[in-house]
């Protein structure tokens, strides 16, 4: 029987399917992993209108006004705000098939209560309502916490970061006053990782101003950033996070390595193997400094950046010219674990996250980190230690999602995933958790239903409420 | 319920989908990417039998007859049309699965009426009948053009060919007389752009000749191209096509790549890295001639030919020893892409499709495409320029497919795909674009219905329909 | 509606699906590939307990319980028996979608008539009642070929085996007495062709002792290996076996790779590319031998082995460390076909199943293969004389198995599959064949009752039942 548009059931095509989700819909949300600006949690952002809420970073949706055809005037340019939303209701209506297409209309049902479909026709109704709605103190940045059960969002955060918002948030000293979700700092030293970089050079320096280390060598790199890693700690970073295009790997000789960053900090050209090599030590010796403190390191990979020089001239980075590289990466990956494995020797890999941009990478994945599944002493174990990211970005699609959750069942242990996370710029994108509690449930109500699992309900309630939240509180807590 | 074997619903899983497909049906064919032989249109080509119908050039069917065991004499060989036809048929029995069994059921029933499945026991009669209805004037090209609805085909052409079948048949002046589809020639320069072709000397020549240009460098074979598409495109020429082993990028100085050139043309061998640079310039220069007169770049990728060097020499080229290639793309199509998008710098890239032979590819490419959406100036904008190419050759079955419409919903606009083409050598084989319509209204009626896009029949109509006819209408017109 | 956990119908979603099964549940088990200890055949093995029975060798199940976070003692440590089949227990339950999850429900319900799903609390009662059961004649190897209706089992050997067990076996003299299991060796040379193992000069003074050659060069090797396999198939042998982590393929001079050998042999370092040489020629001079003598030639290929180095300095080879490799295979793939089709010029390709780790090779393997079916002359002709090897390892799991099914029966010829193989090391793991025979019933039901196949029970059941046993039993005899 025909179902209609999204309604309470949407995504749950099983009875037991449903049922889980009850269960699973209670649990709040730990955003391990996103973008948010801390500055605006602080001030308790309001949102101006849904030209602001949805299209004013927004690059998954800018890509799809440019494949409608829209000049970018429309997109990142200077057209007036009701007009750029007008340009996405348009573009909206092809979405057919598209995770976009049921994040915005999720996001209207949630926040908005509107359950009539975005179109050019619906687009001013819509406007209005949505617009006197996000006045609102329920839609600020506090409210919209509050409603959606936040427990917890993971920042993503520069070691040089003064973490002065994430201070105050804490501190109940911002204007957004006393919350109850807490704001965890990430720490992200890619910039210190970059030789190629063209502002390699002023960044050292900025890491040296920053930690009161005179950065001289690869040690003092090292130092520096320990330096800030402790300090990020202090202010509750519980997960580092590195965004490699592919898996470096390259061994050679400290001497040699430490030569090549010489060369970039003073402005030369150092070559991709250089680099390699630099990065190689680097991870491996932050993978013992996260060890060692029990920080959970993130890695995300085969992203192809910037691919189009023109539109970069024009519109700068993260602004929807990325893409899905497919680079091999089961050697290096496993060589590089396997380094850092015999670096953290005592107490063994730090809690690692694998993410790929390329469905391809899964099953190299899923198994290489399988090998260092429960590695390290005692302590340091802990079922599902070694993760299979969440269907990261373009992958972040129903198709997507169910592949990954799919390969991770058949490949590891899928009660011990830490589930989802929004790596969204958006403070409107929490209900992307819903979407994938209900991809979920749907999946283990379907298997359950078909005789694969024994319909035991609290064991099977237990399992979507870990992935859901408990497991991600347990595993970065 | 069990359903009867290809019916009226064949593959049509529910009653929205049902709905849809009876809207996709009527759209007229726009056969965009073909190898029909011109002169054979021109002509009128009767078939004489199933086997000169079926098994003359088909080597996707010749591959399955020899993993049949069959004598190489069944297949290439001189063995009677009738012992060559039960030879297939025998095989026939064993492609369950496989779209080589529903494209020979779609042909039998809309072109012969026959309903029965074809084995080894029905062959006989199938023969006798269909070999009747074969010398009628309804099976003429002509006839098979009329009944079969189609708007246009796209030949495959080489940039010296004098496309004089083009111009008797446009016309009226062939023997088919005057038709109402159009035969577009469609502009392939391969030969022009392989520097380690042993015939590569002798081509340029031929290149010189029908040109009326005297090629002594690398410029002067663009001039010389230059001119033959200009010819082309008077002939109403919309598209040119590229076959593409892998994504060659290499960037070098123009005169190193010009001395390459001469080299090729007196004979001399050149390496891989000398024939990629010499394909990036003279790729990024065609796109730009393309792109100033709107004429559609097609690129074809990962293919691996002649795999068995013993066959090459007893059979030839295209007898069914070439297949699926798996090298990595996403660094160079994108460098590729990038450097064309600069060359075309006012125009914007040519609308450019982008096929695969290796689903792996899908993800790349649909993301590495969607950097260049809606590039360059107002007139050259449209929804969906660039396009993710339909699952093609060994792609091209269900499953193929559904994957290649999912990765498009997913990733880009499935309502912006020009949908299907055959790609085919036969008159018999534009069922396949029913195959394709009843497979596309499938899944949306099936999204429908799951409550994952609102029950609006017109708009859902107005989809389907575009994706069969409309948009490639447009996109090439 | 809802169904009950793993009854008669598991996995068997249409009637059509059920009626098949019915079928092929009566074939017989030809397990052509597996790793069972020929001296343990031979004594007429009897298990101590459940932890003998499934945790004493099983890299799958070891895995899983690291990735639970227990300790190594209950894996491959000295904890005693019961507690590491605790340690199991507590695993399974989070085991949901896994195949581990099925097979073991499978084997307790096949052998120990066991219905209840194995959780941490019912652990003790099923301990109990397998354990007093496996101590019975009924669950020893005999009374297990017995009742699983084994019809031969194919072990995996080295060379310089003196294959007593085997002899001792089909004499009837062994212990387990007169059994109607053909127990058949399998001809696996990688040692002789691993040029950089440590101990590489060591193996290769052994296979002096074992053909009595005095290996000197790659000639003698050849003639030494030629040796031990004519004495092979003098014990019933029918099939090689090679494991590559890629397919190695380099082009040199005889002479070059023949120094290559004897730096090898005198202990030398050698180059990658030398010892990629060295394989090339072997494997291409091994296939010659083997096509002569008709024996079929298997290829297991994208493995990355012990990617943890401090585990495999703790435990050993084969104890969970290894990986999907993701390589590009097309270009070597089809070299190194093409040059053994060259070698074995008269009489073609030996019959020839590539497997591989990685599911993204399927498209490039089925579609390469394809370009070397029915090669050779008439005698050596077969349907499906080139297979696309069973899902494998980590991809025999459902989705893996699906998919692996659905691609051969897109670009091939699925009725020719010569289908399932444990590749196991466990007496219990026969259930697999059963797991593997519904899911593919599974598949083909669905098709029919979809329309996409005629409803021809006798067809269909020849099809499930040839896929289940004749044709391994006509592809290896």
């Amino acid at each position: 029987m025909a179902r209609s548009f999204m309604d309470k059931d949407f995504l749950l095509e099983t009875e037991t399917s449903q049922m889980l989700y009850k269960a699973a819909e209670k649990e709040p949300i730990f955003d391990y992993h996103c973008h948010l600006i801390p500055s605006q949690i602080a001030e308790n952002k309001q949102m101006n209108d849904l030209c602001d809420a949805w299209l004013s970073g927004d690059h998954y949706k800018w890509r799809m006004i440019r494949a409608m055809g829209f000049n970018e005037k429309y997109i990142t340019g200077d057209a007036p705000a009701y007009e750029k939303y007008l340009a996405w209701s348009k573009t909206l209506e092809n979405l057919i098939g598209s995770p976009l297409y049921h994040w915005t209309h999720l996001e209207l049902q949630r926040y908005f209560n509107i359950y009539e479909p975005l179109t050019e026709k619906s687009a001013p109704g819509i406007w209005e309502k949505a617009n006197t709605m996000l006045s609102t103190q329920q839609l600020s940045v506090k409210g919209i916490f509050e409603s959606q059960n936040i427990y917890a969002v993971g920042t993503t955060d520069d070691p040089i970061d003064s973490l002065e918002y994430h201070k105050a948030i804490a501190d109940g000293t911002a204007p957004i006053g006393k919350i109850n979700t807490k704001v965890i700092p990430s720490f992200r030293p890619d910039k210190a990782l970059d030789l190629t970089a063209g502002d390699f050079t002023e960044y050292i320096y900025s890491l040296s101003a920053a930690s009161g280390i005179n950065i001289k060598t690869m040690d003092d790199v090292l130092c520096a950033l320990e330096n800030r890693l402790d300090f990020f700690i202090s202010m509750g970073c519980r997960a580092s996070d590195h965004a490699l295009e592919y898996v470096p790997y390259l061994e050679t000789s400290l001497k040699h390595t430490n030569n090549a960053f010489k060369k970039a900090l003073s402005g030369k050209h150092v070559s991709v193997e250089e680099t390699d090599a630099y990065k190689t030590i680097m991870l491996a010796s932050l993978a013992d400094l996260y060890s060692k403190r029990n920080i959970v390191m993130q890695l995300h990979l085969s992203v192809i950046r910037n691919v189009n020089t023109k539109m970069l001239f024009k519109t700068g980075i993260n602004t929807g010219f990325d893409a899905v590289n497919d680079k091999k990466l089961a050697e290096n990956l496993s060589s590089l674990l396997d380094l850092m494995e015999l670096v953290c020797f005592d107490n063994g890999l730090p809690k690692t996250i694998l993410y790929s941009l390329n469905p391809k990478d899964y099953y190299p994945i899923a198994t290489i980190m399988g090998g260092f599944q429960g590695s390290g002493k005692a302590e340091m174990k802990c079922a599902g230690k070694m993760q299979l990211g969440s269907a990261w970005w373009f992958c972040d699609n129903r198709d997507g999602m169910e592949e990954q959750i799919r390969v991770l069942a058949n490949l590891g242990m899928l009660p011990a995933f830490i589930g989802m996370l929004t790596d969204s710029r958006s403070f409107l994108s929490f209900p992307r958790h819903e979407y994938f509690r209900r991809i979920l449930c749907n999946i283990i109500g379907k298997w359950v239903e078909n005789g694969e699992y024994p319909n035991d309900t609290q064991k099977l309630e237990n399992i979507v409420r870990d992935i859901s939240f408990g497991n991600a509180k347990r595993y970065f807590e």
